[in-house]
């Protein structure tokens, strides 16, 4: 039993990036639910704009099965974000059925909407509407032109009914993802199946760095109160930060400002970002502890002054661990080597831990390249991700 | 004899920034040859915008001794920036004249027009017209809405003629400026007046790091290459440099711009701009020859390019070593102390260094600050300097 039997096809591999809320997006709900039908699923949108399929068990009482993903991309984004674990996902009813076999547990699977943050600057939203993490005013929101009610009505949501599209905890057995890694660590390991530990926590803060804007030709060194200067050695000792110990933890400085911002002027204002990353929180706080003590050397270096504001937390989402050994045994079974890893980026899978036991299955990504339209995993690599992701179905299905 | 009897006035210390071309530039030049009209003078006003005012020496066939500064100022600047050497040559003049001193060489006090680099992105712009440095096209500039021909045009030149307003090599036995520090070198060493040494050369370059824009959860901190970075260790490297042997060249990054600059993404594109100042230019090569070998070293641990392009080069201008010893000497006949120090910005005197023997005195800025509304010269300093620059007159005329 295999999800596809076919070497092409299976993802929307056609060069369209479908951005949230945009006619491309809708088109592209809109094949996804005419092929849910033709595999004997009835498809319904719940009130956030979540197209959900269910399929029902052979034992009353269970909770189901969830799985998915979702088929929005980034702009300018590749193919196989999300498509992939959405039309794996519809690919496994196909083969359960085509095969004739039922399961215990009703099956459902999910296309989110709204996962990527590049509408209303916010990602994972549908999800995290069904994870109950919404307020009503958020229905407010404006972006493009575009109310975020009216966009949400726009995909089938019903922004009046909003709250019903809540699900309680214990709603799902387990929820389990297909997505591409993302990253090269599988390929380089020569590796076809990830199993994903968990989620990264993520603490994201700004840095306010305050010298004195002078001039850069009578301003002596030994007088200047430099605050790029400070902001170089504060990007560095992050990095520094980040890789004193080993360990998957990540650290980024990805945006700065500065003022005046000329070349013969002093910088007297430097803000900057500094974004931290890994699946344990305390490593986020050991590092920041550092960067912070670091700070103040730097500051009283260069005579500046450093102000750390927290602009973000998320926390991590660990996977059950009797779903990895379900993927694990999947991937045995189908005699596919497999190695555990943490997800550097969020997924709604993450959303869903919050309500039960979750699960993600990675495939490698040819060059770690994704959010591109060079995004690639080969066919063989998608089609063992879809075949991995039905038997973990079935292992799941016996617990 | 001494340039100012009153302990008040002698600058436009009246809060107003004199931007050139502006309304309050044309009155605050009107306000100077009235000034210069009761002293004695006739003013002129040559093709590029300069006012001169002459008085006849007793020995014919002598060159004029030269000397001012200028009253335009940069927006939100000070009092004290151009204005005082500009009514301290009118005050020697006035000095001279009440006391009945006839010299031996013509004096010329002159008011140099657009010195501040705002109005159309340059600066030096009309002693420069003097020197010689000039293009016919300039004249078409627009800046502010405003043709730089209207705007010589505004202030009383005539650029169908700005040829006229260049002078040739010897016109002048030696052109002096008093001029504020505008750093705090004097008023920390508590020395009344400095003796500049020269106007130091600038070199700028735009470096260019390209690494690869990647997601900051996904790609691990082994596989970045993070123009941010690299960046950073660049930032640091000027510094290293530029404080690798005792001295007074400074080194500057004051202008980055990051790409795509977002905080969940780390930059694969970074342009910075290096300032490099000194009186002497082989210690500029000195500094940038290793700026480019850290560069090498730097791009190579970070994964990335760095790649520099030369943006302007400024040659140094050296004050003449008689004109120094003259200032020298006046100071020590007024019993004042004196130090040689280079002057970090840019001044007219270094065009006129062009033209034939210059020298600069500098007397002290309050905290070092300047173009800013708190830009300060104590009011003796003020006086010291303009006595300074009379006698250095006197000291001249016997040369």
């Amino acid at each position: 039993m295999s999800v596809f039997g076919r070497p092409a096809g299976g993802t929307f591999a056609d060069g369209v990036s479908r951005t949230a809320y945009s006619d491309a997006d809708v088109e592209g709900r809109r094949y996804v639910m005419t092929q849910m039908k033709a595999a004997g699923l009835e498809p319904r949108i719940d009130a956030a704009g979540n197209i959900f399929g269910r399929r029902d068990g052979t034992e009353s009482g269970l909770a189901p099965i969830l799985f998915g993903s979702h088929i929005d991309s980034v702009p300018g984004g590749g193919n196989f974000d999300g498509d992939l674990g959405s039309l794996s996902a519809l690919g496994a009813v196909e083969a359960l059925s085509a095969a004739g076999v039922r399961t215990r547990h009703p099956l459902e699977m999910v296309v989110w909407a709204h996962e990527e943050s590049f509408a209303f600057g916010r990602g994972l939203a549908c999800s995290r509407i069904v994870a109950g993490d919404f307020a009503p005013a958020d229905l407010d929101d404006v972006w493009n032109g575009m109310k975020r009610a009216d966009a949400i009505r726009k995909i089938g949501g019903n922004p009046e009914r909003i709250a019903d599209a809540r699900r309680p905890k214990g709603s799902h057995h387990c929820y389990l993802e297909l997505h591409i890694e993302q990253a090269g660590t599988l390929e380089r390991a020569g590796v076809p199946v990830g199993v994903v530990e968990g989620i990264v926590a993520i603490d994201r803060y700004d840095a306010t760095i305050t010298g004195t804007a002078n001039h850069a030709g009578t301003t002596p060194i030994a007088e200047r109160h430099d605050a790029m200067l400070a902001a170089a050695h504060l990007t560095v000792a992050v990095r520094e930060a980040v890789t004193r110990t080993p360990g998957r933890q990540v650290g980024t400085v990805g945006h700065i400002e500065v003022t005046p911002n000329s070349p013969n002027v002093i910088p007297g204002l430097v803000r900057l970002s500094v974004e931290l990353r890994d699946l344990n929180p305390q490593t986020l706080v050991t590092m920041m502890d550092e960067i912070r003590a670091r700070s103040r050397e730097i500051a009283s270096a260069t005579g500046t002054t450093i102000d750390f504001k927290t602009m973000a937390r998320a926390e991590p989402a660990t996977a059950a661990s009797d779903v990895q050994a379900a993927i694990e045994r999947a991937a045995k079974a189908l005699r596919l080597d497999s190695s555990r890893l943490p997800s550097g980026a969020g997924h709604d899978a993450q959303m869903m831990a919050r309500l039960g036991p979750m699960g993600m299955i990675f495939v490698p990504s040819v060059g770690g390249v994704s959010h591109s339209p060079k995004e690639l995993t080969h066919w063989q690599d998608c089609a063992n991700g879809a075949d991995v992701l039905l038997q973990t179905i079935l292992e799941m299905d016996r617990l």
